[in-house]
């Protein structure tokens, strides 16, 4: 029993519980469950069910492992526990950390999912024995976690990493950035993630902007995604080549910010717009190796994130 | 003697030397002595010289300190005491450490002058008993001192913080960006910085850039600081309005990107020009604001500086 963790991820639609080794980081067990409602008390018994599943399977209780984890799709006030803001659940200034510690009776640590997420790569994947590591992912959303000084950097109040808020544009007159999801303007993650490529695709088709999206997606903009783009991207398409452009500087530009501002041995790039998109992808790293500043690239190593969406549960399963 | 510390500032005229009460911060004695020559050997002497003169002002020995932190202004490697490159001092890949370590007889430490000026403000200054801080500094140079988890953070290679070269202006067509002393274009301090203000100004008012900078100076462009800026800027100059703003909007999106990054209890500002320009210092907090995630704020304070030019002896003193 001493040497299994029970982990959980919490996303949006699914709630994800593990029983991993906390030797190797294997997963012994595992069970996903959907969310069908959103309350928080709802999630509790969704995330007790995930958990009784994947201990039964591995033959163990789900309070003997002693401690849970969870990583959380959201804005975490670390130490409490507390999700300030997960956009996904539709939850603000929840404390889920003190709900699912009362209905388990073990201890619950609850952190943000990418900084769950880079300890699982710490520990068992691309960032084995490093010290200081910066992983970057950009899927649906943009974020990153931080691992400094072989421990995990959450911030005074648990939302440090916050890659994807940074701000990329400004207002200027007769000039409104994108809004983001998370109601400010000009986030990063407005201009670079999945979720808002495709809708500035479809806002822009729908204005009228000439692209080989529109007949790769055969007209049905409700199927337009990130890899369209990477599609007519690989065909010339004025259009992609264009948006690629701009949204591989501004990731590459902010990837290289970060690095110069942290200094990590080991960067871990994530996420299926990153990783699914490697014309994206190449774009990107060429901005980002023009814009690093030079001193903080000395022993620094770009790999591609290992555990993919592992990461989370075996991060959250051995979190400290 | 347990109770005392020796620490050394060494900047691109100056080294000076402070033996520090461990357990207050107070300067006992110190002593400042002009570098004649900047050849690392010559240096070392200085520095020697300057220890001796600041324990024999306390009445102890240079090596009874046990070990001595030094903060030197430039990239510095951290474990190894390597200077990687100091532009004051024109050294590239200087192994200062091993070199007052042999001349000295104790272990020395070396660190950039603002992670040491951080570890001072964290431990007897503007930020004492807090675990996670940024400093923020503006003055003939810019960059930043990261306390993490209530330790210096100074990157896998020593050279975290580094501020002053992220970059906030990219070629394009038509358009170089400023060139930064550290050699590359774009960076944060090649257009905010003391130094690189000044130069600017001088090079539009040659190119024929009408302020009131030119009466303010008599004609002696020799004479332009970023005082003067902020002088004419209270006269109402248009050309010193549309600097500030300038200046005002990448110092303050850029330190909210930092904040937004690492999401610290506190924000230290220093340097002679946030603190000596307030109506800069006023215009950059605006546009910090705007640019802030907003979960980053919550808890957040912002301070100046205590220690002014005593943070450097002082946190060097008590490196760990």
């Amino acid at each position: 029993m001493k040497g299994l963790a029970l982990g959980v991820d919490l996303g949006g639609t699914n709630a994800r519980a593990a029983v991993v080794d906390r030797a190797t980081g294997e997963i012994v067990a595992s069970h996903k469950e959907p969310l069908r409602e959103r309350g928080p008390e709802a999630v509790v018994a969704t995330v007790l069910h995930a958990l009784g599943q994947a201990a039964g399977a591995a033959g163990i209780a789900p309070a003997s492992a002693g401690r849970v984890g969870v990583g959380v799709a959201g804005q975490v006030l670390g130490a409490t526990g507390v999700v300030m803001n997960a956009p996904n659940l539709g939850w603000r200034d929840v404390a889920f950390g003190t709900l699912l510690e009362k209905a388990l009776g073990v201890p619950v640590r609850v952190a943000n999912d990418l900084s769950v997420a880079a300890w699982g790569e710490k520990r068992f994947g691309a960032a084995r024995g490093i010290e200081d590591v910066v992983l970057v992912f950009v899927g649906s959303g943009v974020g990153s976690g931080l691992i400094l000084g072989g421990r995990l950097h959450d911030g005074a109040q648990g939302v440090a990493g916050e890659l994807g808020h940074i701000k990329v544009r400004l207002p200027r007159p007769g000039f409104t950035p994108r809004r983001c999801g998370c109601g400010q303007l000009g986030c990063l993650e407005a201009y670079t993630s999945g979720v808002n490529v495709a809708a500035r695709v479809r806002e822009e088709i729908a204005a009228g902007a000439a692209t080989r999206v529109l007949e790769l997606v055969e007209g049905d903009l409700a199927r337009v995604t990130a890899s369209v783009v990477e599609e007519a991207h690989a065909l010339g398409d004025a259009y992609a080549v264009a948006l690629w452009d701009e949204v591989a500087e501004l990731l590459g530009l902010s990837v290289a910010n970060l690095v110069t501002l942290l200094n990590p041995a080991r960067l871990i790039l994530g996420g299926g717009v990153l990783l699914g998109a490697p014309r994206l992808a190449d774009l990107t790293l060429r901005r980002f190796d023009e814009a690093v500043s030079r001193s903080a690239t000395r022993g620094l190593t770009v790999e591609r994130a290992w555990l993919g969406d592992d990461a989370g549960v075996i991060g959250a399963a051995v979190l400290e």
